[in-house]
């Protein structure tokens, strides 16, 4: 057994386990507290992201014919000023296939182990990544230390975990023995595991690491060459776990060139390069619908695994209590000003208004209680930077202002958004979220993701039309995460059924500290697969057991 | 526990422990011997079959429209005279649609075991198919007894096993607890399996259940309702199972149109129509590797799995005992006159001939010792009909004389393929190899598979030569089997990691009694998907995986 495997192989066993019961556990910690690393560990993290300013990114990696990037911190709005490698794509190509000549033929174990042994250095720079991840994706301090490092990590491990079952699953070699005719056959058979080919992991801009650090881990495993490609305002941190994963792969004796970064800017994207290179072989991708569905009907030489969004609905029947239930909707909506995949954007509430242990209250209250609990949250100046983060893109600002404007005219403004100061980025591109009310019949309003903190309020005639608005949106538009509450026992199974036959994921009744939307790994399965918002769970079986095949040489046994 | 799951559990269970442990294992028996079935049962399957003769099937499923069905006997090279049920497409989608309803709420447990129970219902009619498949595949009736029976229903049980142990690898539900704050959430989990959609199983001619069966199980087994598209010409066996198919689950209280049959005419095909309807969610296809790549490269609303076709090589260097080792090749040309798809088509000799047991044995020689082995082959009366069967198209005979004039102009005519009489059928349409040697640069001719029984013998300047030209086309050409003969263990090693690294399985130093061709269920991965002959293997746990997905429904814990 390799060494590295050895070093890890009881934190792999626990997330093997925890794969299969699905309980809360992790290796790592997602809690940014001093009294938890010590203050000089968030210094440090801060003076390594602080040292990156201005200066030219070095990866080491070959075919760099000049530089590229350039990133604006929406806590600043001012360019990073940091520039990186711009590639020459042959070449990075030419280095990946070089890179999967000696990664394949290395043990389930040793990669295994150098996988966990590059998962625990980049845990170790959290802190260093959560403020790459804030000045580039939006995020509030501690959600970039969770989204880009613990969170990210877990489902990273998790991935590496189905990865390892799955190859696994294939025994090294076999004896087979058989009578023909009067005589007896003995045949010895080797199973040799092989990689597809080149991967591209191809990230968005508001969760880097997330999705990338499955899609890494599952194609590392199954020995596949990685090559990264950021969010053009997203290359920090990738750029810094990518150094780090070379840096392993190199101490640990391996070609660095299993992982390499191809930086782009929006205005000259190389993404479609990538993608259609005859060497790629699997393509992982997160990011808009829109791209997302052209990649999934136009690349035919590789691989498509996708993760992209849809409308996720809230259908709002009957509560035991209204400010809870408003108040965990409400938070969710505020949350990194709703630029999550599993935020929710359309709240179905039936005209007739809901009700509340055992008593009706009517609509317009519900709604007004709703936007009161918005309201709360975007004066509350302490908790406010924390919650709502930035807004990544400019977009969403234009966003804000044409729905305003689409709101005024064919629906009503429940709450304006705002702006809110940031105490220590007087700068920041903020808002907190835009409410519109809207009819049912208003589909071409809200039958579409709006990326940016808008959530429209959809009256409904009844509890059933809300109910068959949401899940046949969830069909045809696709939903990564649905919310619903109902107290009525007859009423919440025939919603678990109509959301489960859309080929949504649901949760029902949550209240309490919680967000709505926390997605936990070795636990939930995010993305279905079966609604347009994806077309690949991460993490489960079919996220990896496609990754590799399986070559057999067979010969006569020699006793 | 279902009570259907619990009559066939050990069964499954050993082959679940044959899947990983990948020795010789089955349930069935493949020899259809009266020693082992007495006269009766054999006398009785073939009564059954000459029931069908000239007579409407009927398999009482919904949407017939009229009747239909032209299928000629390669024995007697007359029509069968059965017609089957024309079928109205949107009916049979929609009475799929239906019975995945319900399918899918039944427990993997339930379902297996019924599918379990259909396989030892379809071993029972062994004698009936194989006398099927004898009549519109052209096998031997020994072939036809294994190949539509016990190997076809191994394949089957291999894939529902790997089906069942992928599903099984997701809890039901799970409880999770983790502090948010100072607050403990709990929350319970339920994971829904559900199915894709409605799949099309497309069979082949030559071996209409060798691959229908295990994509069949594959599909059931994760809820998907089948319909099954026979080859114009191989209707028969799969109606007598579908139908088979259809009485079991009825019997068992399950909708019997989960699975229904759509046939066709060769001149009004409807495979297209069945693929691209917006229902499809799944295709296996087993077939040409024309229609294969079509498939793969346009059918966009579905997953695709394929198995279609590459040329095959041989690759011969050295021996210890060349008769032996000519002999294995020759058996393998002429079994089923090579109308399987790991048939070799392509022989690779250098031109210095070969060492056998430490001598050189000039090329000649050990051409001319080829042609004859082929040769007492074909005059063996009383073994041929069961060794070559008959030809399933008349296209082959075509092919036959075109590549006799291509051969006589571009290369030279080792042996000219003659039919051999059948005893028992003197109208029989059948073919010993045609045997052509060619040069290495003859590429144009040998660089695709020939669905006929044409054997080329490849002139190559060295052994590298020949090594490297049969791993370059399996690379590009793609293969599903592959041969190599030496004894030298560093050029042995070497052509296993060049057959390896064109993504082709191999077979090595193999003589004796099994035929080089043979794939064994539970031990043998067929097709790697590595190479152009394919996308996917019959059966590993990805040929299962993508079949299901998971929902998941999530709510506060009651305590």
């Amino acid at each position: 057994m390799s060494d590295i495997f050895r070093k890890h192989q009881e934190t792999l066993n626990k997330a093997l386990e925890a794969c299969r019961k699905r309980y809360n556990w992790s290796p790592f910690i997602d809690n940014p507290s001093p009294r938890l690393h010590g203050e000089e560990k968030i210094r440090q993290g801060q003076a390594a992201f602080e040292a990156h300013l201005g200066k030219s990114f070095d990866l080491e990696q070959p075919g760099t014919i000049g530089r590229t990037g350039h990133e604006i911190s929406p806590y600043t709005q001012t360019p990073l000023g940091i520039d990186y490698p711009k590639p020459d794509i042959e070449v990075l190509f030419k280095a990946a296939g070089k890179a999967q000549e000696s990664w394949q033929e290395q043990s389930v174990e040793e990669r295994c182990g150098v996988l966990l042994e590059i998962l625990t250095k980049l845990s170790e720079q959290a802190f260093e990544n959560a403020h790459a991840t804030m000045h580039t994706a939006g995020q509030s301090f501690p959600m970039g230390f969770a989204g880009s490092g613990s969170n990210a990590l877990d489902r990273g491990l998790e991935a590496l975990a189905h990865a390892y079952r799955a190859m696994t699953e294939i025994p090294a070699t076999a004896q087979w023995e058989k009578q023909f005719g009067r005589q007896d056959v003995r045949l010895e058979k080797r199973y040799l595991l092989r990689p597809r080919g080149v991967a591209i992991v191809i990230c968005c801009a508001t969760f880097p690491a997330w999705n990338a650090y499955p899609a890494i881990m599952a194609n590392l495993a199954t020995a596949n060459p990685v090559i990264v490609k950021p969010h053009p305002n997203g290359i920090l941190p990738m750029a810094i776990a990518v150094k780090t994963m070379r840096q392993v792969l190199s101490e640990l004796g391996h070609d660095p060139n299993l992982v390499t970064l191809a930086p782009d800017l929006a205005d000259a994207p190389i993404t479609k390069e990538l993608m259609t290179h005859p060497a790629t072989k699997i393509v992982d991708y997160t990011g808009s619908a829109r791209f997302g569905t052209w990649i999934e009907q136009n690349i035919r030489n590789a691989l498509v695994y996708t993760e992209t969004a849809g409308v996720n609905s809230v259908v709002l029947e009957s509560v035991d209590n209204l400010d809870a239930t408003l108040g965990s909707i409400a938070q969710t909506l505020c949350l990194f000003s709703a630029q999550m995949c599993t935020s929710p954007q359309n709240i179905h509430i039936p005209a007739l208004g809901i009700t509340v242990a055992g008593q009706k209250v009517p609509y317009d209250e519900v709604v007004a209680k709703l936007v009161e609990a918005v309201e709360v949250r975007a004066r509350n100046e302490k908790l406010a930077p924390n919650l709502f983060g930035a807004i990544q893109s400019e977009n969403s600002l234009r966003l804000l202002e044409q729905y305003e404007r689409i709101g005024r005219e064919r629906g009503r403004i429940l709450r304006q958004s705002t702006p809110y100061a940031h105490p220590h980025f007087p700068e920041a591109r903020t808002a907190t979220p835009l409410m519109i009310e809207l009819e049912v019949t208003d589909r071409d309003i809200y039958q579409e993701e709006v990326f940016a903190p808008i959530a429209f309020i959809i009256k409904s005639e009844t509890r059933e039309q809300a109910l068959q608005q949401a899940t046949s949106d969830a069909r045809t538009h696709g939903a990564i995460a649905s919310y619903f509450y109902s107290t009525d026992p007859d009423f919440l199974a025939k919603g678990q059924m109509a959301f489960a036959n859309a080929g949504a994921s649901l949760t029902c009744n949550l209240t309490g500290p919680m967000p709505l939307n926390f997605a936990a790994a070795y636990s939930d399965y995010h993305v279905t697969g079966l609604n347009p918002a994806g077309n690949a769970c991460l993490t489960d079986l079919a996220f990896v057991a496609n990754r590799f095949r399986i070559i057999q040489i067979r010969y006569p046994h020699v006793s």
